[in-house]
């Protein structure tokens, strides 16, 4: 895969690890004071992305962090073989409260 | 798994089958005429749904249809073996333009 493109420093952007790895790094820039954290994701990790934010306000920031805003989108990607396909994206804002 | 709860007539529970069932679901209930279609889902089913929005949207019917809102939350389900899991749930709901 493709390295990904650098994200700005209030971005997680969710891929294959473990769902607390990003869990994590979400508490951290909240820790560090950022107001907006955009949780981002695409294909198969939109889930994951889900979770990540449910954890966060439910578990970890309760009370703390709400969901902002929540956008769905579709991204063009070109497979090894040539072949363009869709790939569908989220991006959940989680705001500090 | 247990049986799903029966969905109201503007609902399409995303879960196992291809994405295509799915989106053929919303494109009926569109073309009957209801004017806001939820597309609701669980756990890893969340990527599809989100699949399922964005191929009725951009696919089949551009201008027509629009995201309207999104929810995400979280649900308590019991595990075979008597444990209690939490999974994440999303509703995405498409109102006609």
């Amino acid at each position: 895969m493709a390295q990904a493109a650098p994200q700005p420093s209030n971005t997680v952007l969710v891929g294959k690890k473990n769902v607390m790895n990003y869990v994590l790094a979400v508490l951290t820039l909240v820790h560090q004071g950022v107001n907006e954290v955009i949780v981002k994701a695409r294909g198969r990790a939109i889930s994951k992305a889900v979770d990540v934010a449910e954890i966060v306000k439910s578990r970890f920031l309760p009370g703390k962090v709400a969901v902002k805003d929540i956008k769905i989108g579709s991204q063009t990607v070109t497979n090894p073989d040539g072949r363009q396909a869709r790939v569908s994206t989220i991006e959940i804002v989680l705001a500090a409260q």
